[in-house]
C-alpha cells in the first residue's frame, strides 16, 4: 500500500538531489551574482508541483524517473522565471516570495530582470543536456515550450494584466486566463512524462492536467482571500487590491468552492481510470483540500 | 564573382521571408498586443547581421541555408529579446532603438517584460520546431542556448551593469564584457552553422567569431561616441552618460580604434585561410568600415 507522503518526499528528494547537481554544475567562471539570483530564485521554493506531476506521471505509465530528470528541472525554472518576473514593480509589484524577499527585492530591480531571463534560458540548456534524445523526449520539450509560451503561459498572464484595466468580468474571460496562466503549465509536466514513455493516455491526461489546474488556481484565489501571510508565504489580499478577474469575482466566494469541487471531482474522475498506483489520484484529493 | 551587397540583400530576403511566414504562423487564438509586441520588436529591424552570418557559414562550409533556418530565426529572437529587455527603464532606459520608439515605451513595461520573455521563449520554439533532427543540429541548439544564458550573453550583461557602478576599468574586465555580452552572440550563428555541417572548422570559426564580435562592439562604441541619432536609430552618448565600461574609457578613441584594428585584422586572417566564398571576407572588411 502506498504511502502519499512518503513517495512525496522521496520525490521532493530526487527533485532537490538533480536540482542541487545542476546548480553546482554552473560555470565557475560566470558573475556570482547571476548565479546567486537564479539559485535563490529556484532554492528553498515551494511544493515543487511541477517536478512531481511529472515523475508520479512517468512513473505511473511505467517510464523511468530518471527519463525525466531534465524535463521536470527545467519546467521548476520556468516556473521560478515566471515568479521572478511576475513579482517585479511593473508587473504585480510583490516585495515577498515563499515567505522571503522577492528576487528583485533582494538584488535590485535589473538582476530581477535578468535572472529570470538567465532562469528561462538555463530551462533550455537543461532540456538540451539530456544524453540520448528521442523523438519522444523532443515531443515533450516542444510542450513545453509551446505551453510556456506567448500561447500559453506567457499569454495567460498577459490577458491577466489586461483583466486588471477592463470591465469584462465574465467566465469565459476567466477560464482563459486559467487554462493558459496557470493550467498549462500544470499539465505541460504530465504530458511531457507522458510524451517520453511513447504517447500513452495523451488525451485523458491532458483533460486531467487541465482541470487540476483549474483547481490549482481557484484554491490559489481562495487562499489570497482567507489566507495569512504566515499560511501562503506571500502578501494575501492582493488579488482584490490589483482588481485582478479571480474566480471569486466571478463566481462569489462560495460559487469559487463550487467550482472548485467541480474540476475535482473532473479531474479525479479522469485520473482513476488511468491511475493504477494511486498517487496521483491522492494528489489531486490533496490539491482540493490545499490550505498553503 | 560575388558581388556582395547582392548577396546580402538575397540573405536579407530569405530572413525575412522566414521571419513573414514564422509571425504569422502565430496562434491566432493568442492576445494580439503579445503577438504584436513581438512583431514589434524584431520586425524592421536592422542589419540582420547575426542570420547572414549563420546562412554564410553554412554555405561556405558547404551547407544549404534551409539547414539554419530555424537556428538564424532563433538567434534573432534572442537578439531582439535582449534588446527589449536591455532598453527596460530598470536597466538601460532607452526610448528609442532602431529609430522608433522602443518596446516598452511603445506598449507599456508590463508588456516589455513580458513580450521579452515570448520572444526568448519563441526562440526555443523555433528551435525544436525544425523537422528531422540531427545529433549536430542538437549541438548547434546548444551552443546557442549556452552562449545565450547566464554564461555568455546575459552574464556579460550583468558584468556590464557591474561596471556601471566600479571603479575597475581594467582591459581585462572590458575584455570579460565585450566576449559575453556581444561576441557570444556574434560566434552562436557561425558556430551553429559549423555544427550542422559537422563541425567543420570549428576552433577557427570559434576564433573568427570572437575577433568579429569584439570588432562588432568596438565599432559600436565608437559609433555612440560619436555617431548622430540619425545615423545610429538609438541616443548617442548613452555610454558616457551611463559611466559604462567601454573600448572608449579603457582606450581612449584612437585607442579604441587601434583594437578595432587588429581585431579586424585577426578576424580577416583566420576566416581567410576558410572562406573560398569571399562573403564573410567582404563582410569582416564591411564590419571595420561600418558607420551605422
Amino acid at each position: 500500500m502506498l504511502d502519499f507522503n512518503d513517495k512525496y518526499s522521496e520525490y521532493l528528494r530526487y527533485f532537490e538531489e538533480s536540482l542541487d547537481k545542476k546548480l553546482s554544475s554552473l560555470y565557475k567562471t560566470a558573475p556570482s551574482v547571476i548565479k546567486d539570483a537564479m539559485a535563490y530564485a529556484v532554492e528553498g521554493g515551494g511544493k515543487r508541483v511541477r517536478p512531481v506531476l511529472c515523475y508520479a506521471t512517468c512513473e505511473m505509465l511505467g517510464g523511468n524517473i530518471t527519463d525525466v530528470t531534465e524535463l521536470a528541472l527545467a519546467i521548476e525554472f520556468i516556473h521560478s522565471y515566471s515568479l521572478v518576473h511576475d513579482d517585479l514593480p511593473s508587473m504585480d509589484n510583490d516585495d515577498y516570495r515563499r515567505g522571503k524577499f522577492s528576487t528583485h527585492k533582494q538584488f535590485g530591480e535589473a538582476i530581477g530582470v535578468l535572472a529570470g531571463d538567465a532562469l528561462l534560458n538555463f530551462a533550455f540548456e537543461i532540456l538540451l543536456s539530456k544524453k540520448d534524445i528521442t523523438d519522444g523526449y523532443i515531443n515533450a520539450a516542444k510542450i513545453v515550450a509551446d505551453y510556456a509560451g506567448y500561447g500559453g503561459m506567457i499569454g495567460g498572464q498577459v490577458l491577466d494584466l489586461l483583466s486588471e484595466k477592463s470591465v469584462r468580468s465574465d467566465e469565459k474571460t476567466l477560464y482563459d486566463i486559467y487554462i493558459n496562466k496557470t493550467a498549462k503549465l500544470i499539465t505541460a509536466p504530465i504530458l511531457a512524462a507522458s510524451c517520453v514513455t511513447g504517447g500513452k493516455h495523451f488525451d485523458a491526461l491532458k483533460e486531467y492536467g487541465s482541470d487540476l489546474g483549474l483547481l490549482f488556481q481557484i484554491t490559489d484565489d481562495l487562499m489570497d482571500a482567507f489566507g495569512t501571510k504566515e499560511e501562503i508565504g506571500k502578501t494575501p489580499h492582493k488579488d482584490e487590491a490589483e482588481n485582478k478577474l479571480t474566480s471569486i469575482k466571478v463566481f462569489g466566494a462560495d460559487g469559487a468552492k463550487e467550482k472548485a469541487r467541480e474540476c475535482y471531482l473532473n479531474a479525479k474522475a479522469v485520473i482513476e481510470k488511468i491511475d493504477d498506483i494511486g498517487f496521483l489520484t491522492a494528489f489531486t484529493d490533496k490539491m482540493f483540500q490545499r490550505r498553503s
